[in-house]
């Protein structure tokens, strides 16, 4: 056993430095490759993925997992848990016939170039047979992937989110359909007179630069083990808990956009940073799911991110950073503008109010596509059928409905639904943070260490160890329940837009 | 033949894949990785270094290129000499014992640490035993390697330079020795009270990036294909001619510096991005050597860049950039400054005319140990004399002396005679040149677009697919000669300081 677990060890070592090497060329080309180096590295790219696909499809790795499984009772939790995981996705790759994967992956190389230029021309139509065709793999992986205890689409959700089903996520978004969206429908019709206290203004990129600096501190993000710098779209990765770098973009007419984006990275990037290090260099390294991850992302952005206390704060180093543009804007209005709720056609310009409602949106019309079988045909009407019925607005071009969105034309059915689990999450776990510890009081401290060292012990520490349900309820004392999430929201908005929150 | 032709490409495109992937994990450790990253990022690297030996020292790839090389005669140029190359290599790595060779890599993993440590307590004795050993593991490299036509320490010589012998660096610096010498003496004495018109003012970091950008544009250095970035030392990377990096540092006391690297590492860049694309993903891609690639550096840097033909045409904008600081110092101050000649004791930092000096001294100490048999205990008092011998000036401390270089620390003997070939190859170059094109009239245009070409045509397009000395004999219709060199330094200085030429 013992000569076995170490054979796995020198093979997962040699996956894991492959792995590496492609995260290295991938964070190149997000941030600074030159334009004409991508053919080239296209070539290398695709070499290294087959040297590492050559040794995970190995009879001898096959074999060494397969053998662990078998005896996997005599393992300890870790590896326990590693080699379950690892042993369904080997069991996955043996089910799908290679030449149909391959097919797919092609397929895909090139479908989010067809999508860009559909949704730049306004016209589905022109993405609509690449879109049927990638449905119609989608389908046949589903049979290929389905057993007893899961089938149809819930072989998808499963994908995303480890546990989650059809059940669950009908559970979550009835109660936003029941309770949030007349909410919402109360707060945009109040709403619809706001004033935006930043708009028209001009904020220097190098001074937004230098405040993400400072958030870096108040954060206490880690900078001997990981880094900040610039892309076309916010992002997070690295490798491991020793090496974790985001992005943000700054744009000189949208303070907001750098602030709360930095921040949204930021509470990713904290996760990474701060899972235990044993896990590094294993296949339980970083985050436990999709949705986990945006708990804490969000939990960062939103509750901790957009709330009066951050700003008592924080607010004076912002307006000491833009003394012109700032010096006629207060506190309780910046907090206001930062907070301002929007009927809004793009998901992600949305708010922290309505945005899961344009994630219960591509929720309710997966569904209808995978289980209840709706015709591609129908797809842009039924879209816009649903937006007028969550937010009461008409959608006004595809490009602003359903071709909005990257996701689908990379194939990623089943993921959205992670976004708003991630927030409701956040939520949940805010509740119980607060029993534990003062959180204005940390805030005033002007770092967030001690909230950071509460979400380490609870959440971060176990990396992907263990499933994020098992997590969520070991940390918590209790299983996922979607009503702090809209208390939190209805309590917030009520107070911010007086509306009587019965 | 055809199929073995196709067995090798493929083994070669595996190598290169590997040694893409070092190449941009090295770019980022060189440039921005997080401090704290390395230990993990060490392993990665091990594994990835251990994956393409164990492809490069497999049966099938020695068989591949064995039988290549006895069939080479059947082979197009380029594969001929690429083959004759890689034979070459795997020949010289069978000879060699392995666990001498790892016992060796390990020695210097620590060396460059010891010598750093030994340097900074100005003690040559805290360094001398790792010294010897790296000398003594080269005495038996250098038995293991000994043909009937490359004995002793032209092993080493044409290890850096291939096809430069001890016959022709003697006949080099004797010419140095009897030319240079002497007169670099006399400019000295006239030097002595030379005035500085940069020294004590300060040149923002910003403006000075800006006009580095602008030096690219005026270069012609291809940004889709490459990019500029900073690090802690100047240096040039890539990968084929579609990727070309290099960077830059920046002294707000020192504006010269940031110039005179950018230039220097444009030429590096420009040599890159100017080799013919059909050579990426080989082994011929890349300068054909060192030298090679120095005189394309020093050409840039020293006859073009410090030439009053080339600020004539972009002072006023550098002057516009700094109008503060250079508003009273004038086109001919400039010039004398950039030029200025000053017997100093570190190679780095020494001037155009005195360079190739250091460079000698450094030859004579290494033909001492591998010809002479200079002992280890005699080293630090031969460099003192000969500097006193070559410059008149008495060496203060060890650490500006003997211990001043990492690249013995690295096991690089062998390597400081290519500085001194690259610059004296860059005046020869530069000779031919003016036969073709009017190089005043090139740089009055603008950018050096004439220029880059003529290089391109003559040099650069040939990657490594042919030994240095035939890419000169080619392009300029004859051999190395040294004189073309001393006459151009000779006739510069002489005219900036009014001194007699005879």
């Amino acid at each position: 056993m013992k000569k076995l677990i170490e054979q796995y060890i020198g093979i997962r070592k040699r996956i894991k430095a492959y792995e590496y090497a492609l995260y290295m060329i991938s964070w190149d080309s997000e941030t600074e490759a030159p334009s004409g180096c991508f053919e080239y590295r296209g070539e290398q790219i695709g070499v290294l993925v087959e040297e590492s696909y050559r040794i995970e499809t190995s009879e001898e790795y096959v074999h060494v997992v397969d053998t662990l499984y078998a005896h996997r009772d005599e393992l300890d939790a870790d590896l326990y848990h590693e080699i379950v995981e690892v042993k369904k996705h080997i069991d996955k790759t043996r089910k799908i016939p290679m030449d149909q994967y391959v097919a797919f992956q092609i397929l895909l190389s090139k479908s989010q170039t067809i999508w860009a230029d559909a949704k730049k021309k306004n016209n589905f139509e022109l993405f609509k047979p690449t879109l049927q065709k990638i449905i119609s793999f989608l389908k046949d992986y589903i049979r290929y992937l389905e057993t007893d205890d899961c089938k149809g689409y819930n072989i998808l959700l499963d994908e995303y989110e480890p546990g989650m089903t059809i059940n669950d996520y009908d559970q979550f978004f009835n109660e936003l359909k029941t309770r949030l969206v007349p909410f919402v429908k109360k707060v945009i019709a109040k709403a619809a007179n706001d004033e935006s206290f930043l708009s028209g203004k001009t904020f220097d990129v190098d001074g937004q630069k230098q405040f993400c600096s400072y958030l870096q501190d108040v954060l206490c993000f880690d900078r001997s083990h990981g880094l900040m710098k610039e892309s076309e779209h916010p992002f997070t990765t690295g490798s491991g808990s020793t090496d974790v770098r985001f992005t943000n973009h700054y744009y000189p007419k949208n303070l907001q956009s750098a602030l709360f984006s930095a921040i949204h990275e930021m509470g990713h990037a904290l996760y990474e940073q701060q899972c235990d290090s044993k896990y590094d260099g294993t296949f339980s390294t970083g985050g436990a799911s999709l949705s986990l991850h945006e708990s804490q992302s969000r939990f960062y952005e939103n509750i901790l991110g957009r709330s009066k206390a951050f700003w008592e704060q924080h607010y004076s180093v912002l307006q000491r950073q833009f003394s012109k543009e700032l010096q006629d804007v207060s506190l309780d209005e910046f907090y206001r503008t930062i907070n301002q709720v929007k009927a809004s056609f793009i998901r992600t310009e949305a708010d922290e109010l309505t945005y899961s409602l344009h994630i219960m949106l591509r929720y309710d019309l997966e569904k209808a596509i995978f289980v209840e079988g709706l015709s591609i045909d129908d797809l842009q009407d039924k879209w816009n059928d649903l937006f007028f019925e969550y937010f009461g607005l008409v959608v006004p071009s595809v490009k602003e409905g359903l071709l909005q969105d990257i996701h689908w034309a990379g194939g990623m059915f089943g993921y959205f639904p992670t976004y708003a689990l991630g927030s409701a999450y956040s939520a949940q776990i805010f509740h119980y943070m607060k029993k534990d510890l003062d959180f204005e009081g940390v805030i005033a401290s002007g770092n967030t260490k001690a909230i950071n060292e509460w979400l380490k012990t609870k959440i971060h520490q176990f990396a992907s160890s263990r499933y994020p349900k098992d997590i969520i309820r070991q940390a918590i004392g209790e299983d996922f329940d979607v009503s702090y999430y809209i208390d939190y929201l209805i309590s917030k908005y009520s107070c911010l837009y007086g509306i009587n929150p019965s």
